[in-house]
């Protein structure tokens, strides 16, 4: 049977969210039903809810930091059952037979991965919809377990924050000897620093902003480097292996890629739009450097990451909210005002919606 | 004592070359002195004899793609004798104790390569001159042996173009099963395809030009797309490994990233200045595609390379020119008039000095 849900919604792109209730599909054979707890909200959401990128459809519901409680599964869910505290990332389905998909990498999906929401699903054509509310139905290889005795609250902005810095420190083998750069002190960011530094690295974090100097070093930062300031950034030529680019918006990458020593690696995260002003192409050249991208993470290396951070004890600094917060939440993240994720308890949408 | 020598140098950014006669220095201990016997024109020599850069010094010798035969070697060189057939390329000495020249990396040196012309010697801080002379002194670690059989007229472009080309196919391990996409058809596109053609890759050549197609397959290439024709670039879409991009002025790099597979590599080995249009980041993260650079490559690969090409048959295509039609040869391959590298026979400029 369809499950009728709570959630608040995108209605317009220049409209605020509203309270929306629709219901989620009656379960397919491997599907797993969750009761959603609480949802982290990323920055995409805001982009999404505005349609900045011009592929929203409306009404949307956002949301892609889920976790919850099992509250059923279909009969060939095997790794599931009821009662499970479970998680739900940025996606929700893929082809499943690509080589992408075969090599667990469904966020390169050579068919289009689905999105947890905004994306049409694979067998309906229905849009996906996806966590701010109070319950959400998704295909098992597509949810993860989340670790014994990690904090829920804290954990949800692990399944994109996490994920997205997480695979690529991993992809490169990142490891103690390693000097790493993180540029940006965001959602993304924050956990960027504290990842790089539980995989080994010594590590750097990069800010416009004097104000996050003791932030940076108390979530585990060896090192501080005003990125406005030359002096710093021209002291830093020639030194680091890795950066790792959190930030979302057009900025000029070439005094960061003067900083990688030679064979380094400059990972971007965060920027989809063209990289302006232009990579100089001697800044590459010259030292065999490489500027790569990455996306979230496959659905094994997810719960490959969770593990991680339950075993050293990593989570996302976060300020809970209720759902009918979300619109002010909006508009704090814009000004960069939340350390430095916000999450939904979902508790306050379904006592709202009662 | 110093060595009287015959050469074409450039003596001011808009005059033509002329000949300059000058003294090569008095061997070092580690030096090996060597008698010219063909040098390539590589279209750097062009920038540099035009100051396109803004670092050039006057009157300067260009040439780096020198082959010769060695007259005398100092005390401490154990590697090379009189006789021996030589070659130098596009370095000429370095500081040969930081990490890079430890790794035998030294066009990477840390403390700056010195370049086989333009550049100040380490040691005496006059100007090295380069290979469009009669005669030559070099460190012997910058010096390497030119393989039994291999065709000396043709095989002088491989320390550049062929070194360029062959250094970033090594490192990033191209091998059979491979798609390799080479960018530009001219002395090192053309180089690029028979190289990767011989590490086992399926070749495709890049090429603006339809009438450029036969020699692309005479040269090895098994495919060749016109890269103005959109419907070939969208039918390429998603399925190179690697791209070899040899062009050295600004193109739209978006259309080649876009036929990468994911976690393809698209190696730059031409383009000095900024990458414009720019490169949508959207195309590196969504696919984990990397942009990386390439130059030359070290001491030890450079002797390894001519091996390699020596063994599978490999030289340069090369059109045979005296000295004194250099600044004809500049006129032609500024207009991308040669097939594809001019080299001088230096027996026409002795014939001119005498």
């Amino acid at each position: 049977m369809p499950t009728p849900t709570h959630s608040f919604a995108a209605h317009a792109p220049d409209k605020p969210l509203a309270p929306f209730d629709f219901e989620r599909r009656d379960p397919r054979a491997d599907d797993v039903s969750i009761e959603i707890l609480y949802c982290g909200v990323c920055h995409s959401d805001l982009h999404f809810a505005q349609d900045d990128w011009g592929m929203s459809s409306f009404p949307v519901v956002p949301g892609h930091e889920i976790v919850g409680r099992v509250t059923s599964v279909g009969p060939e869910v095997k790794d599931f059952a009821e009662g499970d505290l479970v998680g739900v990332g940025c996606m929700v389905d893929s082809c499943r037979h690509c080589e992408a998909c075969e090599d667990g990498l469904e966020q390169y999906c050579l068919n289009g991965m689905t999105m947890t929401y905004g994306s049409p699903d694979r067998h309906d054509e229905t849009l996906t919809q996806g966590g701010y509310s109070t319950f959400v139905v998704v295909s098992d290889r597509f949810v993860v377990k989340m670790p014994d005795g990690i904090d829920l609250k804290s954990a949800a902005p692990l399944l994109c924050a996490g994920i997205t810095t997480y695979s690529p420190l991993k992809h490169y083998g990142v490891k103690a000897g390693h000097k790493v750069g993180v540029i940006g002190m965001g959602g993304l960011g924050h956990m960027g620093v504290k990842l790089a530094k539980a995989f080994g690295a010594e590590v750097t974090l990069f800010t416009r902003s004097e104000s996050k100097i003791e932030e940076a070093k108390s979530n585990g930062a060896d090192h501080v480097i005003v990125s406005t300031d030359e002096a710093q950034m021209e002291a830093a030529a020639h030194s680091f292996d890795f950066m790792l680019d959190t930030v979302p918006v057009q900025h000029d990458i070439n005094p960061y890629l003067n900083a990688l020593k030679y064979d380094g690696t400059h990972i971007m995260v965060g920027l989809l739009e063209p990289i302006e002003p232009a990579v100089e192409g001697f800044n590459l050249i010259f030292k065999r450097r490489v500027l790569a991208g990455s996306l979230i993470g496959g659905m094994p290396e997810t719960q490959e990451m969770l593990d991680f951070c339950a075993k050293h004890g990593i989570t996302c600094d976060v300020e809970m909210i209720d759902a009918n917060y979300i619109n002010e939440a909006f508009k704090r993240m814009q000004q960069g005002d939340v350390r430095y994720r916000f999450v939904i308890d979902m508790a306050s949408l379904k006592d709202k919606a009662a």
